[in-house]
């Protein structure tokens, strides 16, 4: 609908506007209205402070508070939202009788306004169908996807380079988030959910790994402050201790989850074991994976492998242990699916999946292996793929 | 409530509890249920996942789902917020008539699970009541903000120092957020309001000065990417741009903010000129404003001096200008009070405002200052004072 992107950019973005319109119409519902930034992003190709109302049939519409100077068809500058049915009125668009609001991103006082815009509608919650369809990628968002993970994948070779001896774990981040923003990273990741708060990515040094952190991540850590407290402790590497440093890839707005371990001096076999078991692991995940299976029993498998070698006590952490191998990746870092304890999704073509088995060893530190796949039909494919050591 | 911090700081936390108790009073309510991290680490010291329950007279209750490992006086490990209501029985707490709920920072799904904790009671907006609380800082938070505005202030002097010539935007932000992070920043702002988005700060230079953006920041720029437009555009610094730097302050959870801009080579005595005004501008806010002061007046102040200047027409931007000079800070960079156009706030002792009047110049670029001070009986006080010219 904005006019900053190629024909083949755009004919996207009205490919995923039909594709979540036949979901309305699977729902009975008339309309969307979205507010949420991910959102706006997903079907317009960018953020903008406002709203897009999407019928079942027919154009989108952007409804737009800021930036002022957006402009084109379809586009509407606003001042606040009850001016958006009358604006549709007059476009000859009918008001929905049952409309979808973002019940799981709004805030209650933004639905409540809202919803107050369509007296005479039935509201209904629209953030599980979005979630639903952005689960599932288009061409050009897997074009991207594969894009940001092979740079994404290309940075991790270096990450050992900027290490120094001595270095404390934030140092040594430092280091690698400066590689990650002269790439052009763009320094935050999205993240859904009110209980999580996004970051730029951790290194977990230690007995830091076994830190358990309030955000639902795969590990923890205790961070630099209980203000947010995940990530770097400040601890200083030193021989003997196991790194895993995972920093997500966002260079376009679409996330690649990557992490690999690092060792500092020599490890101990069982850590060696473990790092292993979780490349296995996440082979098998890989190998299993098609479209239409059920996300759980990657999870049960990933679990049943871990207790047979005898490390179902540190598998996704150890005094708090993560219900889940693998999560959705996209515009925000957990989107669907969730191969989890209690997920109800199949897998489906065109998901981005980061798959992250990670175990924590006592005396060590974290260890273990995370890329990210697009399922297709044949199977899922790494678009991460790299080997740092 | 958690045992992490000194005697003091504890203190601290209880005192800003019962003027939240008080504010609870004096609205008939008889508790207050929040969710949200920045209230929670208002409150607790700390941010988890769970729930405060904080009733208009007695003790707070914490009720943790992550980290598991969290115990002490008053703290309650548990799976979900249903537990809430029977615990709360258990201890001898009477459940609320009146609660109030964070109606502008929990999600609607959220708000109708927790509304429903407590079926006989009436429900109201909270956000508002603990926006105005934190926005008058107890001593123990005075302290960690003039803590911070120093660390800030000393980073700011160092800025020059890791600018090359040729350098792009990014690449000196990527040197800058270096400083910051090795100097011990916890990465990343947090923001109130769905429509705006937590990043890093930014460097404005030239052109992009101008760029309206979506967020309701003083200035915009275009950023790197549609998918977060705001801050750097990837633009090479040249001779006679001016480039503004505003990175704010974060090492223990606090955030203070300042702003200095830096010249390339030399600029037109316009742009010295209005640099010049900003600083005239932010002294004589700083010199009117008292306990008691309309904040609305200030920024009439501010409005009349670029007027009164022949500045009126680049005065927080030219094509979008942002219809504030200031704001409160704190958890949050957007905290009360605001010093705009709409504002109905007074300053009150104990506030921390951030003081920002900026001006972009045609073929040249933003110009400006930025500081944050601090509300005393006597007048407004700088702590963030730094000379990086």
């Amino acid at each position: 609908m904005f006019t900053t992107r190629s024909p083949e950019w755009l004919e996207d973005l009205a490919e995923r506007r039909r594709r979540v319109q036949s979901a309305l119409a699977a729902q009975s519902a008339d309309g969307l209205l979205i507010a949420h930034p991910v959102n706006l992003l997903y079907l317009t190709g960018r953020v903008y402070c406002g709203w897009l109302y999407l019928p079942a049939v027919g154009e989108a519409r952007s409804f737009v508070r800021r930036p002022n100077t957006l402009e084109g068809p379809g586009i509407f500058q606003v001042r606040k939202p009850e001016q958006i049915p009358e604006i549709l009125q007059a476009e000859g668009v009918p008001l929905p009788k049952r409309v979808l609001l973002e019940a799981q991103d709004l805030t209650h006082w933004d639905w409540l306004r809202l919803a107050a815009l369509f007296p005479e509608a039935e509201t209904e919650d629209g953030s599980s169908l979005l979630r639903g369809c952005r689960a599932v990628k288009s061409p050009g968002e897997l074009a991207v996807m594969r894009l940001t993970g092979s740079r994404q994948a290309a940075l991790i070779d270096q990450f050992a380079s900027v290490y120094e001896p001595g270095m404390t774990d934030q140092a040594w981040m430092t280091e690698i988030f400066g590689l990650m923003m002269r790439a052009g990273s763009l320094g935050h990741l999205r993240v859904s959910g009110s209980t999580m708060e996004p970051f730029i990515g951790c290194i977990l040094v230690g007995e830091n790994g076994a830190e358990p952190s309030p955000y639902d991540y795969a590990l923890g850590g205790s961070g630099l402050s209980p203000a947010l407290p995940v990530g770097q402790s400040g601890v200083r590497l030193e021989a003997g201790m196991s790194a895993l440093v995972d920093v997500p890839g966002n260079f376009f707005g679409y996330l690649t989850d990557c992490s690999r371990t690092f060792s500092i001096g020599t490890l101990p076999p069982r850590a060696l074991e473990a790092h292993q078991l979780s490349i296995e692991i996440e082979q098998a995940i890989a190998e299993a994976g098609r479209p239409g299976t059920p996300c759980v029993a990657l999870y049960e498998m990933a679990l049943e492998m871990a207790a047979r070698a005898g490390f179902a006590d540190c598998f996704m952490g150890t005094r708090q242990q993560a219900q889940f191998v693998g999560h959705g990746t996209g515009l925000v870092i957990n989107e669907w699916p969730v191969l989890g304890a209690r997920s109800r999704h199949r897998l489906e073509a065109g998901m981005c999946v980061a798959l992250e088995p990670k175990f924590v060893i006592e005396g060590v530190g974290p260890v273990g292996v995370e890329d990210t796949f697009v399922v297709t039909p044949e199977g899922m494919r790494n678009i991460t793929p790299c080997d740092p050591a």
